[in-house]
């Protein structure tokens, strides 16, 4: 049905996108999207915060990445993050206790930097 | 402190833009952000869900008001939607038990005629 397409097709609701599965570069499962950083006044997506790994939620890595790293896969029905394991792992993440760091300049850099993303601000 | 200014200042979490208070024109609080929509693509926040009225969520008007009608007030410390009462009372608004409307174009193109807005599509 086209409506059902074009219902499903470009926008997605921000309480939808949390949860969304992200896979890697094998297609597998790497983690998920916790929630997004966006721009207040442009209203532009910064950022995703993945949950990667970890059981129940306890001893997940939290990771801030930048969305032009995300690419939307309609076959996948998720978010596809083009890299392995390795490099995942060895980004910059930060404590799950400390929510507020996504908005700390130092660790957004330390972020762009290892992404090569153009940053926002 | 500068830091702090710069924690605040650019970009919010999904989860709090949800919640986020909406001010009218005359900075009396009208609602508040119920969610977002969001580009799956491009990661543009395309309309802000508004409820407004209603009382413990019971009797609320759900709106979907494009992005661009909103402005962030950093006085208010909310979104500001530069119109009275009754213009927002006459916009297309949906049932709050279809939350699958949003992604409907018909209503997406009434909502964008009333307000004026370019559509997104």
């Amino acid at each position: 049905m086209q409506n059902q397409t074009e219902r499903t097709s470009d926008v997605i609701a921000s309480d939808r996108v949390e949860g969304t599965v992200v896979y890697g570069a094998d297609n597998a499962k790497m983690g998920s999207v916790d929630k997004v950083l966006i721009g207040k006044r442009n209203g532009q997506v910064t950022d995703a915060i993945l949950s990667i790994g970890g059981f129940l939620g306890i001893g997940d890595e939290k990771h801030s990445i930048p969305w032009s790293k995300l690419n939307y896969d309609t076959e996948l029905g998720g978010y596809k993050l083009d890299v392995d394991e390795e490099e995942i792992r060895n980004a910059p993440r930060f404590d799950p206790n400390d929510t507020d760091r996504v908005y700390d300049r130092e660790y957004q850099t330390r972020v762009y930097d290892y992404w090569t993303a153009t940053p926002y601000w």
